[in-house]
């Protein structure tokens, strides 16, 4: 029955941790500007000292942009690394938001009671989540469930310039722990909670296609020359066929089919496909035929067109025929797909379409895996049944359409899988003016880690 | 034998016609810019007075834009109307000129004499070729071959936009031609002369397909939602075939197939297709299969892309899906095909090929039939044979890829055919820093339109 003390230990302090909660949204840490510089210093502080208010000991550790905060504390198995990120995005326009964004409160919405301010949810919010849960345990138990380390980075909204290097340099320190638990993520919806096993990898790819030394008039030239535009829609055009699959030879080796579970747990989410959809005035499925909306994204590989190029594009017309034309290409990758064999075979595709006279330059936008968690590990279906206790409907194992790089970083630079939960909805205004996290969201974020460390120790 | 007298006639004053000119190319008769409104008022008036000097009755006629000069003189068929503009492009970059664009000189080249200066080709020199042609004709004759009017424009390098309803408000009187002469090509190359009877007809398309009603993440979106990048290269890579024919059904109705004669005298042209293509860095003829390089610029119509946009296109990369993507197309026509017609099947396909839930918006940018001149028209070999003679090689009916709006403006609103003859040379510098005028191309030039004159009226 402890967890039942440690639960009702968090009910009773839950307007204390709200006032703490509110102690860190009050400091303007916001990364990407150096006026806000001291300001991610008083944020690390702030949570060395609420580190030690529950008996961790941490440090502050000076990068050459904003500090890390580690801290370690605990014994046992397994060793959980908790990461979280307390800076901050920019707050412009100012001029949109209800209130001043570093004056945080309490609010109530047709929806509840939820936290206002910059960083309620993303990542102040949800990273309290963890540290509450932590002090409540200790309060009832005196220690520890097992060994913790907590990593905290203040750069994660400015592109984390600081955190490989940090982790190579901490690599036997920081690979000790067994798995990184990162608090980042959404609720699948507002009653079911999720673990986010699936991000998809991304290779960027930018091709300009290069034919006549200049631009040429189309009058004068228009027949006996190439237009790379007409090259470059071709080859694009090219690369998905009739079903919506891709056809870069090999772009499929490695990518899985969804277990039955798996299956059985998306079909049981009750996703609105078409709700989805409609929101954005869609309604009608675009990707391959056959799969559903959230295998699509979720778990199954794309190739997008994310921009395109060439010749005159201002107003009125211009009879030119370009010299050049460019498109920047995305591809989204799951399971073990090899982005770098992938992005051989599409530039042999590209370079097999090239007529005479057409030359080809390819960038390279970055290329990374599909991170994949092993859901055979036991403490993965255990973390699910708990948060299954503390939510209206079950837990599933979701996928996320795009990426969340601090997991793969652990796994290339550290070795450590991840487990991604977090308490997030659709509505929480990341990044954009009136950010809130729920008051629901905060309190059954932190029972629920209650849960997740009380079933992953057991 | 008179025609050697009036070729006699203008050896003997070429440095006076030189002169003449030189005095035109000073005015610095911009029509584009404000700043040189008086100065086409002042070409306009020495136009006047130049014809007068050679006994022309000629007035400025004052439209909303710059005057037109219009001169009748003469009696006797067939009655020509001589075309030429007096306005000229502005000259910057001036730093790029090696002298003062209105301080015109002859200057030795490698290849001979020029004029240099702006406008020294287009148009002032070569509507001066006729101008002095008639002084001397009239100077031996004392009397003119037949029924001329000469009308000269300053507008054409700024659009024309009083050209159409002044030759509506005229029409009873411009339209007492039999045709239209019109100064404002080229040479088939330096040593061959060349009428101008075929000039590709221009339809211009705008498309913008629209999907999604605001820009999408491609990790949250990507696959599900469709992207109109996709959907618009696909349109594009459909509208040619394999044999590089355009797809438009109904497209190649009205384009004529190269009488046997013509076909004969385009290879004897002896063009230098690979040195074409090779100027621009480009090898291999890019369109319809089998057709020559001639055929395709001059006698085959086009569809090109001249422009595409959608997504993101600056520095690096956005992994967005775009809520539109745009392309502006452009069809070259020839014979007599119908761009109305074409525009209607264009469209079609277009919205035969938008998948569910992308809609489409065309905008027209403008619709010309190709113009063919009539070569039955006898006048038409004995201006050719006239040119011959003066040349060192025979001369050619030829194409032009490009459009004269002039010869259709002319056609349409006064039912005049025309006769485009002119002696620029590729690298005369139209619009362009530095240009020039062979001496040669002027001398000759005149010489050129006094046997043209003979021909036609005997």
């Amino acid at each position: 029955m402890t967890l039942d003390a440690v639960l009702t230990q968090i009910d009773t302090d839950l307007d204390a941790s709200v006032e703490r909660l509110k102690d860190l949204l009050r400091i303007p840490s916001i990364s990407t500007d150096p006026a806000f510089k001291d300001d991610c210093q008083t944020a690390a502080d702030w949570l060395v000292s609420d580190l030690a208010s529950f008996g961790v000991e941490a440090e502050k550790r000076q990068t050459p942009g904003h500090p890390m905060v580690i801290g370690h504390v605990g014994t046992g198995a397994p060793h959980l690394m908790f990461y979280g990120h307390y800076d901050v995005q920019p707050v412009d326009p100012l001029s949109l938001w209800n209130r001043d964004p570093f004056d945080p409160a309490i609010e109530e919405t047709p929806k509840g009671k939820v936290i206002r301010g910059r960083g309620a949810c993303d990542d102040k919010g949800q990273l309290m989540t963890f540290m509450e849960a932590f002090r409540a345990w200790k309060a009832v138990h005196g220690s520890f469930p097992c060994a913790i380390t907590f990593i905290f980075e203040g750069e994660e909204e400015s592109g984390s310039p600081s955190l490989i290097p940090f982790l190579k340099e901490y690599k036997d320190e920081l690979s000790q722990p067994d798995m990184a638990m990162i608090c980042d993520t959404g609720l699948f919806n507002r009653d079911t909670p999720a673990i986010t096993t699936m991000l998809r990898g991304l290779l960027g790819e930018e091709i300009t296609i290069k034919a006549a030394d200049k631009d040429l008039h189309s009058g004068m030239f228009g027949g006996p020359a190439i237009n790379p535009i007409r090259v470059l829609t071709r080859i694009i055009a090219s690369l998905h066929d009739e079903t919506g699959r891709i056809t870069v030879p090999g772009f499929y080796d490695g990518v899985p089919e969804l277990s039955n579970s798996l299956k059985a747990q998306w079909e049981n989410l009750g996703f609105d496909a078409k709700g989805f959809l409609g929101d954005v005035d869609l309604s009608v499925p675009a990707g391959e035929m056959g799969r559903s909306v959230l295998e699509m994204i979720w778990s199954r590989p794309t190739c997008e067109v994310n921009g395109i190029s060439g010749g005159y594009t201002g107003d009125g017309f211009k009879t030119v025929l370009p010299a050049e034309a460019t498109a920047k290409i995305s591809f989204r990758l799951v399971g073990t797909q090899d982005p770098f064999a992938i992005r051989e075979n599409f530039r042999k595709v590209v370079r097999d379409m090239l007529p005479e006279d057409c030359t080809v330059e390819f960038s390279d936008h970055g290329a990374s895996q599909a991170s994949v968690m092993s859901t055979e590990d036991p403490s993965f279906e255990a973390a699910r049944l708990a948060l299954s206790d503390e939510w209206p409907r079950p837990a599933a194992f979701i996928g996320c359409g795009g990426s969340i790089p601090i997991a793969g970083y652990f796994q290339e630079y550290l070795g450590l899988p991840s487990m991604l939960i977090g308490f997030g909805n659709d509505d929480d205004q990341l990044h954009s003016p009136n950010e809130k996290y729920d008051l629901r969201s905060f309190h059954k974020g932190i029972r629920s880690w209650a849960r997740v460390l009380d079933a992953i120790v057991k």
